[in-house]
């Protein structure tokens, strides 16, 4: 059995849960808040980060690339030629730098701002550091996201995939990032003819279905999040 | 032929020079500056970081733990009992799990500040943002290291080697850190006897000699950093 400890909205928490999907791998999941940091949690992931895996009664796979390598070790092979890491070096190296370039320097620059800005903020209280959002901070992730917009329409425009011929974990990292922007409706996609093009793609498989269907008391979906003909 | 473009204090950049040397993989060096971001680097690396290393003609890989990943599926087979990631899974994962908490959150959290505060500033001119360091961030990259220091203590106290019972990329990447930071004279040996044992063992290796040799010009290393009885 896997036990998944996930933020919803939080994008390397919604990778795995894509990862797990394509997988066809059913997980009990168990929400954290990013700013609880529950002291049995820390019992499991020191560093008080999700997304964790734990299967049956292993020890926890910590952090969501570390859980990409874990599931590609031990599910990859059933995959055969639908395996989300390539077979080979320079290949799986060129899906890794990716993983991170989606999962950490633009969920960082982007996506970690929206969601910091136009929920977290709404769900603690005032003595929390609830509040509204910062319009400075908001402007900023836009403009870094422009810049992410463009290197995935860069490479979508290039290669068949975002990572080269075959579908991958690549695609899976930049889908959450964009599915996780899309939900507060940040995604400008008018102007992003070929992103929209590869999202699409990528919005339509059943792997995607559990992610559009999330929505978070009090605070609902951009009206077009679910439809895949957007 | 391989090639590493580098800085040579930084982290994660000594990580894989210390993962080559354990390979016995000569490679040849290139320096590139932190706050520097040469226009024909960044074809290289379109993140701007280091470290990135090229194989002949071939792609480059970029970062740290994927060019582990790389030179594991590489060159790792060859090594036998001496693999620098364990056989399976789970282990894999704990060793994984252990390179991002050292090479990211410690050196984020430690390192990166005592560079930027006693070496960069010192190496950039003042309309650059050159400088004296700042006490403050001195005092709390201090506070944070202890932790740190605390937690290696914690495994090496429970385990044979940082990660299990055998000797590991774990150990490199702790190994990264602390001469980094023991270069500058910033680790306080005296009060960490657990610590200090773990280390002597790894810094003895000769995959450590490259290394040790290292020496900024104008910022020679603290006085013990080469002695392997220190």
């Amino acid at each position: 059995m896997l036990l998944l400890y996930h933020t919803q909205m939080s994008v390397p928490s919604r990778f795995v849960r894509l990862v797990l999907a394509e997988y066809k791998a059913g997980a009990e999941l168990s929400e954290i808040l990013p700013w609880e940091r529950p002291d049995n949690f820390l019992l499991i992931n020191p560093a008080g980060t999700v997304p964790v895996l734990r299967e049956n009664d292993g020890p926890p796979v910590c952090g969501a690339s570390v859980i990409a390598e874990y599931l590609d070790e031990t599910r990859g092979y059933a995959l055969g030629a639908r395996r989300l890491l390539p077979d080979y070096p320079n290949q799986r190296a060129e899906v890794r730098r990716l993983i991170h370039w989606f999962l950490v320097k633009a969920n960082e620059e982007s996506a970690q701002f929206f969601l910091e800005e136009k929920i977290y903020k709404r769900m603690r209280r005032p003595t929390e550091g609830g509040g509204s959002p910062d319009s400075n901070i908001l402007r900023a992730a836009r403009a870094n996201l422009k810049i992410h917009l463009n290197y995935i329409a860069y490479l979508a425009e290039r290669r068949n995939w975002l990572a080269g011929e075959h579908f991958s974990y690549a695609d899976l990292a930049a889908g959450a990032l964009l599915s996780s922007i899309d939900y507060i409706g940040e995604v400008p996609w008018e102007k992003e003819p070929v992103v929209k093009e590869w999202y699409q793609r990528i919005k339509s498989r059943p792997a995607f279905r559990p992610i559009l269907s999330d929505s978070l008391k009090g605070i609902p979906p951009a009206n077009h999040y679910v439809d895949l003909d957007f």
